[in-house]
């Protein structure tokens, strides 16, 4: 991690949790975000008063002196934005996972990708130093530029290609979306006993804790691994009621048997 | 969590990561430990040596002056060894998330169920503190003597019945074993693209802290959730050489987005 080696004017499109937390990191590391746009005045409002900034919520009245102007909305929202930007000689960046660099490159000559491998919500801080921060830029100087951002917050800067970087995304969505979905699928069992989501945390927190330094896949328990007939047979009857359960049940137990 | 009442003595029937974990747990807290029966010799003397007790690979031989016999073996070969225990007004348990307490009939008139919620492995020290442990018993006087023993070693020490605890393995089955599979797939999906895991370590790490203090399904993101169709349309391309993997894909982000 480095310091920045120039304080660079930065400006954010999309006023989400991803420009929260990425805002929030580059300002607290001496960036200056000059504005936020949001079509929701409220919420432009809301994260400009944390930056210091100042809220937009029409882009024609975008600045045109920054250095990086960061898109951080959702994906099916950047074109229509990018259809609003000439920038010319100023870096735009997307920060999103499955978007190619391309479809920036009527933004400006100097366009990238600023990807933070993470999943961010509101109220919960996030430390920025290890998270995964993927590259990809349509010239070395502009490359150069994000660098030196990415590497003011994160020790784990990389460049990645477009198409590496999708994969990336898909597997992020079994890592993280997925697994989110298991935690809630088991509270939703628990809560029609009447039993608390909270006797599963110490368990949640330790599988995740145990492929930090193993395999997952070595790490495997549970009556499918086992090939415990009998257990998953009694599982599926307590689903019985559940069509769609059942099936994830089963297909998940047969993937993970073989 | 109190001090045991008295210094029991206990027997592990059973040498897998539940005997070892709940064996080493108890016999810091000044359990005696007089016994550890498996049939294989090399694992019986591993975790007799870890808790200065005795191995033995005959059931026959089983010392008949201890206080708590723990069970803690594959479902499936407990029903075996039932069958060789006679052991009247001793207490016996099993540690078992499915099988219900009745298994456990013919060997006593005291039994129960000691059931820790964890996933152990070996060469992963656990502290039992903040770890749900389960009991149930035949009689007053057993349950009592459990819990002593149970809360000697945890805060969290809850009566429940064999109905509730199949809930509770199967909520387990979800929010640890399949999980723990999203994490194996995505390590599968980088690998095929050479890219490290590790990248996706603070991810996982986040998402499991998340649910610590928030309801999972507020804390779902992803495609599925957003209805984002595009991404999930390429998402099943990049999937389209594993039939498999991409049912699963669909089959989640259908139970997601609804």
């Amino acid at each position: 991690m480095k310091t920045a080696f120039a304080l660079h004017k930065i400006i954010f499109i999309g006023s989400g949790n991803v420009a929260t937390h990425l805002g929030k990191a580059l300002y607290q590391k001496g960036y200056i975000v000059s504005q936020v746009y949001s079509p929701t005045k409220k919420s432009a409002d809301a994260l400009a008063a944390q930056l210091k900034s100042k809220a937009i919520t029409n882009l024609k009245k975008l600045d045109l002196t920054a250095d990086v102007y960061f898109i951080a909305i959702k994906d099916d929202a950047i074109s229509d934005v990018v259809k609003q930007l000439t920038l010319i000689d100023k870096v735009v960046v997307h920060t999103s996972g499955s978007m190619p660099l391309a479809v920036l490159k009527t933004t400006s000559d100097n366009f990238g990708v600023f990807y933070p491998l993470q999943t961010f919500s509101k109220n919960k801080g996030i430390d920025f130093t290890n998270i995964p921060i993927f590259l990809e830029a349509s010239n070395k100087k502009t490359f150069g530029l994000l660098q030196s951002v990415a590497e003011a917050i994160s020790n784990k800067v990389q460049a990645i290609t477009s198409e590496q970087r999708k994969y990336i995304h898909l597997s992020a969505v079994f890592a993280c979306n997925f697994s989110n979905h298991m935690y809630a699928i088991a509270a939703g069992i628990l809560s029609k006993q009447q039993l608390s989501f909270d006797i599963l945390k110490p368990l949640i927190a330790e599988t995740a804790d145990k492929i930090q330094l193993n395999d997952p896949q070595k790490m495997q328990t549970g009556p499918a691994i086992r090939k415990d007939l009998k257990t998953m047979r009694m599982h599926l009857k307590l689903l019985e009621d559940d069509k769609e359960l059942k099936m994830i049940y089963k297909l998940l137990s047969k993937h993970i048997s073989h």
